[in-house]
This record gives C-alpha cells, structure tokens and sequence, in this order.
C-alpha cells in the first residue's frame, strides 16, 4: 500500500467532515466587491488560517489595502533535494448574489441536494467559484497529513481575497513577498473539467498587446457636399488600413506576424480532434455558423492555439440620429491582438504600425496612442514535469487522460506569477460550464468536490516521486 | 437708345437713393434665430411691402408658422405671349451678431467706408448676406420702372424670412401657393462672383441620397479572448465593405454606379481649365494636398461634376477611454452619396444595398435604415435660355465671360423649386469669398452692389428679347 493510496482512502472517509467544513466556509457571506461584507471576507480568511493552523502549516493572515492575504506554508516530515516546493492557489472572496429572488434557498445556506439526474450537487455562493475548488487542495492536503503524518512536497497555500474584484492588492504584495512565494511552479485551481467525465488541464493562455490608432485627413471636418471628392476622407483611409488586416481565409495579413507561432504539437492536434466540440454548436450559441479564422484550423485551434487582429472598437464622425454631412478630420480604431507561442508585444506591436503607415497617404497622418505593452501568451509544454505528473494523476483518478486544454483569454495570476515570482502555472480545476458561477444557485457538483481532493492526493503524491 | 441703356444710367444715377434704401434695411436688425428679434423681422418684411408697393408690385406680407414671406408680382404695361414671368428670390433674415466684441462697428448701424486699397465697402450684418443681394434685384426694378415706365419683363418676387434658421416654412409655403408661384424660372440672388473681376453662374449642384447600415455578427456582444478568431467581428466585415467602395484611384466600385453621369461638357471643362484656381491652396487650406477624388479628373470636377460615396459617420464596439475586449455584436456606418447628372436616387440606393450584401459572409446581417430617399442633381444645360440670356447680360457688363460654376452641395431652395414649382433656377450671385457673411464685420463691396444692380437691369432687359 504506496501513501497515496492511504492517503486517498483517507479522503473518502473522511468525505462527510470536509463537506462539512466546505459549507462552515459557504455559509461566510465574503462578496469582495461590496465594502459592507469587508468582515466577513477578513471571517474568511482567518477561518482559513485556523484550518490551515491545526494541519500544522504556519498560516498568517496579511493585511492588504484591501482585503487579507491567507498565506501558509507547510514544511514535510522528510525533505530531500528532489522535494518539489509548489504553490498552491484559490481565493475565499465570492460574487455578489443579486439577484436574489432567483435563488431557490438563500445563497448563504448552502444545500446538499440529490437532483432528479440521480446526481448530488452543492447549491449556494461560492460553491464552485472558488471556496468548494479551493477546499479540494485543502482537503487533500489534510487526507495526506491525516493518514500519513505529513504532506509529500514542500507546500505553500496562497488564497486571496480580492479575485473578483480585480485583485487590486496582488501584484504588490507578489512583489513585497517574492521570496517568500516563489516556487518550483504553482497550481492555481480555479477552472473546469472538459466535460463531467473528463478532466482537463489548462496549459495554453493566449498573450494580448493593443494599440489605438486614429487618422487624420483633413485638419478640421469639412462639409461633404463642398469638399466631398477632393478631400480625403479619414474614414476611408481606416477602412482601407483595417480591411486589409485579414485575407479572405481569415489569416492576419501583417508581415511578420505569425513570427514565433509554433504549429500546433501533432498530439494535440489529435487530442482536440478526438474531443467531442461540437463546432457547429459553439458557433450557433453566438448567432453565427462559418469559423471566421484561418482556413483550415479547427475553432479550437483558432481561438486556443492561433493569434488574432480584433477591432475592439471603431468610430469616426456623426454617429448620432439623423444625418449629418460631415467629412471628418479624424477616424480610431481600438485594437488588440491575441498572440501564441513566441510571438512577442513590441514586435507585434511595431509590425502592426509599419503596415499601418504603409497604408496611409502622404497626406494622412497617423497617431498611434495604445499603452505600448502587453503580455506574450503563456504556455506551458507538455513535457514540463509538472504537467506530465498532474495528467498522468488525473489519468489515474478519471481513467481517462486530461485534456490539455487552451483559453483565448488571458489569466491575470498566470502572468503575475510568471512574471513576479518566475513560475510557471498548472491549471486544474473541478467545475463544470453549467456550475452557474457568478449567477443565482450557483452550485458545485459533489462529484468534482470529492474526485477533485483525489485528484490533489495524487497530484501530490505524484509530484513526490 | 435701348429701354436697357436708359435703365442703366438710371441705376447709376440712382445709386446714392438706392445705397440710403440698403441702409435703411441693414438697419433692422431682423434676425430670425432669435425669437427675441421677431418684431424686427416683420418690420423688415413690411419695410420691403411698402418699397415694393410704391414701385408699381401688388406686394403682400404673408404670415407663416414663422417668419412672414413677402410676394410680390409685378405685370408689365405691355404683356406679349413672348413675355416671360420669372420669379427673383431672396432673404431679408440675417445671421445673429455674436461676438459683438469682434466688429469694428455696430452690426445694424451700417457704414460705407474707402479701404486702405482705394475700394470702397459696405459694413454691416446682411450686407452681403441678403440685404446686399437682393436690393440688387429690387434696385434694378426700380431703374427700370422709374425711367422707362415698366419692367420689361413679368415678375414674381419671393423674399422669405426664415432661410439662416432652415426655411421651416417654405415648402409648407410653396406647395399652397403653387399656381400663384410658379414662373418660367427662378433668379436666386444669394450666391457668389467667381472672384472680383469675373461674374458667376451657378448651374450645377450636386444631389445626394443617404443610407444608413448596420451589419451584426454575433448575436450578442463577445469576449475577444473567448471568442476571437472563431467569430466573425462585424467590424471586419464593415470595414471590407467600406474598403470596397473605393478602387486605388478613387472611382467608386458600386456596380452600376456611373450611369447617368454625363462627361463634362470640352467647353465647360476648358473654361474650369482656364481660371486661376489654385488645386494646392485648396487642399492645403484644409491640410491635405492630394485629391482624393477619381484620378485624372480636376479637382473642380471632382467636387462640381462628379459623384462621390461618402462616409460620415462610422462606429462599433468599444469607444471610451482605456480598452475593452469586446467582440462586439453590431457595428455602423452613415453613408452619403453626392449624386450628378441623371445619376437617380433610388437606383443607387438599390445598387449600393446589393453590393453591401454581396460582400456580406452568410451568417452575418446587414440592416438599411437610412431615409430612403434622396435628390438627383440640379443641373441646367449650358444651352438653356436663361443661362444664355443671364451670361450674355453678365458678360456685357463685367466685360468678361462668367464662369459657369458648379458647387460640391445642395442648395434647398432650388430643389424646392424644382419639386414643388417645376421650374429651373438661374444662381446668380454678386458676393464675393471675403465677404465674412455669418461673422463679424460682413461687408459688401460696393462695385458688387452697384454692378449688381447693372447685371439685373441688363439681365431683365434681355429676358424680355
């Protein structure tokens, strides 16, 4: 018998308590985003550093200018040189709950529920999104301890409180705390499964640089009757620049722009095509159905693995009702660009400005007034140690392989962490796309809470060995 | 001795009268934007009643809505088949004043003054803009009438109230007093000398017809990270159609767009090539110096003869401060198109809608939401009688040939006359480019004036030929 499967059969018998001590957490109404509830986030976070404190970490509660920073750490038993040190991330604070007539019981008594599909599920703030995800690592970390006297790696829990307000507190106390939370990676469990059967790891966040560009024809608006023909027309010249930004098979036409964008690993090419995503389903769900991307991509690979030139926002002249015959002085445009692999902002950014001015008559002029930065995409290998061992756990959890999945958006703490503290991100999490985060009866299944703390007690293990 | 030669030395005697009756009018400060000023504007219609009344015209102060009209028809002693009945226009409402603190002299006190460059000038609110104007016309009747016994010709004269605030009350006005309204032509006295030594025509003005689109891709507005790459940015699309209106030499590529516009007459076009019209300062004044117009084509033509497809106004997704990462669901654009020759309204309209759609992706929308309707252009022949007869008389007096201009807008009143009265207009205009009409300081210089006056008298005597 290895010490995680006695750690593992800990986790179930012990299944009932950390219910309990999950809905003792739930039933705190810690919403960050309305100063009335500032007490019962800082209830929170010292509830957590109690827990945390009677499983032996050195838990502290740090002050913020917002709210508190649970920070712990536990040192194991038995320390080699190959004990990984690792992060481990959640956030106690929850959304707010209006509207609250559309709450079947009140979001801060939470419900146990066995529903008519015959499966049990969690109700109430925060369930999911992140106390019930956050509680799956903390759980794990207790069956370890428990059943074995120890956890297997060298740990640090770092819970905020400030997530769904915008973390307005992280990346200074990132920087004040740098040695004390700079790890060998972190793991940040705050996302979904691919599906209630599979589970999944996020390794892909595309990056993201934006400009605003405005052009300039004539030096005042003209009327279009008296200059209409002669003078240019800044809108025109916008238009032009913007339209040429995409060939017809939706590929950025922007010399070197795919610079440093890797094709995409031939396994897991396979993997998202083995997936059952119904293409025509995601685009229908938004009112539209032909991909808009690169010809010959699949949807997930153009918003996951392939780099973008969106127009944000585009405006220029007399928007208002009725008609006005103005030739404007000036046409802006907002862009961004979501960026893979190596591509790099400034180059992106340099390239974009080039074919910009490429475009522009003599006579034009351009203005380019975006903030000048911006992030690469982080994206993890699937070679990296830690991603090798989280999957090959969760393998053993699900009895399938995790998918390794991308986002097209950016995860701030990602990027923090890379960053600041020099880590790299795994992204697992427990939730699934109908767990209703940020909504009325949000809930948590009782299946991703209790498979979710296996997963850990592997995922520790693993990372052990 | 011809009646015109008597009529003639009778203006030139008369001139000091006649400058003491404009003075008389330039007094009344009849500002019609201003309901402070109504008073002030009904005694400037009286004003003109009692003049005209005394000069032989049955002459009427008819009440609007708003400001009064005054009509008044004049029936020669001798009336022949061949005696044509022509309808003079103008206005006798000013601009307001402001800023006051701007004028060398009191707006409604007028002076006539000798100019450092030995020219003497007219100063005053309206004494270009149209008091200056349109006591051209009624001067030149009296000339006429005092030394010969009569006009020669029969004439209506419409002078309304209401043209600095939008003529609410015109067509309103027009369309009840058809019969009484309607001549042969109209002479409309509110328009410029091509400079000071060479007299003006007015024949072309350009119609126009706008439409207003909006293309929606998504159903709703999308995250750019989720989404971007996968959905189709209405944006992306609008700006490819946008793009499309315009070739790299500026023709519009709207299918069908050019039919009905007419080549420019070789000798129109030689006598634009022959005046001193500077393309630089033109485009330089408004800080541009490449016409943006179809390549080949002068810039005069450009804006006088030829059409165009403009944007005025254009906007989507996110246009505030800092960024936002929306996809969005909607994007807009105004449209108008300056329209020449037999170019119709509607058939452009239709022309422009299908290539819209035809360069939409099939699960994107584009709606049309623009009025609808439009005017073609108002264009009389070289070859028309009154534009023969009016460039004969304005060539005798000036000593050289007016330029027969064309101008980029549209000019209500004369498509009002078009529609409504079924009669052509002949722009003839005595004001010149620095007469600073709507700012402090107008003024009008007194050869426009006395020349004015001349060029009717020779104008009425030849329309009667």
């Amino acid at each position: 018998m290895t010490d995680t499967t006695i750690a593992l059969a800990a986790a179930d018998s012990g299944l009932e308590k950390s219910l309990d001590r999950l809905f003792d957490l739930l039933r705190i109404p810690s919403i960050s985003t309305d100063a009335a509830y500032q007490a019962e986030c800082e209830k929170a976070a010292r509830w957590l550093v109690v827990e945390l404190t009677a499983l032996g970490f050195t838990a502290t509660l740090r002050k913020t200018p917002g709210r508190p920073m649970v920070v712990a750490h536990y040192t194991p038993k038995t320390v080699t040189a190959k004990t990984p040190h690792v992060l481990f991330y959640g956030h106690y604070d929850v959304q707010p709950v209006d509207p609250l007539e559309l709450w079947n019981a009140p979001p801060f008594e939470p419900v146990r529920k066995k529903d008519k599909d015959g499966l049990e599920r969690l109700y109430g703030r925060g369930a999911a999104d992140d106390k019930g995800q956050l509680m799956t690592f903390v759980e794990a970390a207790r069956a370890w301890i428990t059943s074995t006297g120890s956890l297997p790696v060298k740990a640090t829990f770092l819970i905020e409180g400030e997530e769904e307000s915008g973390s307005p507190s992280l990346i200074p106390f990132l920087k004040e705390n740098k040695a004390e939370l700079s790890c060998a990676a972190a793991f940040v469990c705050d996302s979904n499964m691919w599906d209630e059967k599979t589970p999944a790891i996020t390794t892909r966040l595309r990056g993201m640089v934006r400009e605003d560009i405005t052009i300039t024809g004539p030096r005042i608006d003209l009327h279009s009757g008296m200059y209409g023909g002669a003078a240019m027309n800044p809108i025109r010249v916008l238009t032009k620049v913007l339209a040429a930004l995409h060939d017809k098979n939706g590929k950025v036409m922007i010399p070197g722009f795919y610079d440093g964008v890797k094709a995409l690993p031939a396994a897991t090419k396979k993997q998202w095509q083995s997936l059952k995503f119904s293409e025509k389903k995601f685009m229908s769900d938004v009112g539209l159905s032909i991909p808009a991307g690169e010809k010959g991509k699949s949807v997930l690979e153009q918003i996951w693995a392939r780099p973008t030139a969106e127009v944000n926002g585009i405006w220029g002249g007399y928007t208002g009702a009725g008609a006005k015959t103005v030739l404007p002085s000036k046409a802006h445009a907002k862009l961004t660009f979501r960026l893979v692999s190596q591509q790099k902002p400034e180059i992106i950014l340099k390239a974009f400005q080039k074919f910009v001015k490429d475009l522009i008559p003599k006579d034009c002029k351009v203005e380019f007034s975006g903030e000048g930065s911006g992030a690469p995409a982080s994206e993890i290998s699937e070679d990296n140690i830690f991603i090798r061992k989280s999957a090959a756990a969760l393998k053993a959890e699900f009895n399938r392989a995790p998918v390794l999945m991308g986002s097209g958006g950016s995860i701030p703490i990602v990027r923090n962490f890379k960053d600041i503290l020099g880590m790299d991100s795994v992204l697992v999490g427990f939730g699934l796309n109908d767990d209703a985060i940020h909504s009325p009866n949000e809930k948590y299944n009782l299946a991703s809470f209790q498979k979710g703390i296996r997963s850990w007690v592997r995922i520790m293990g693993a990372l052990a060995e």
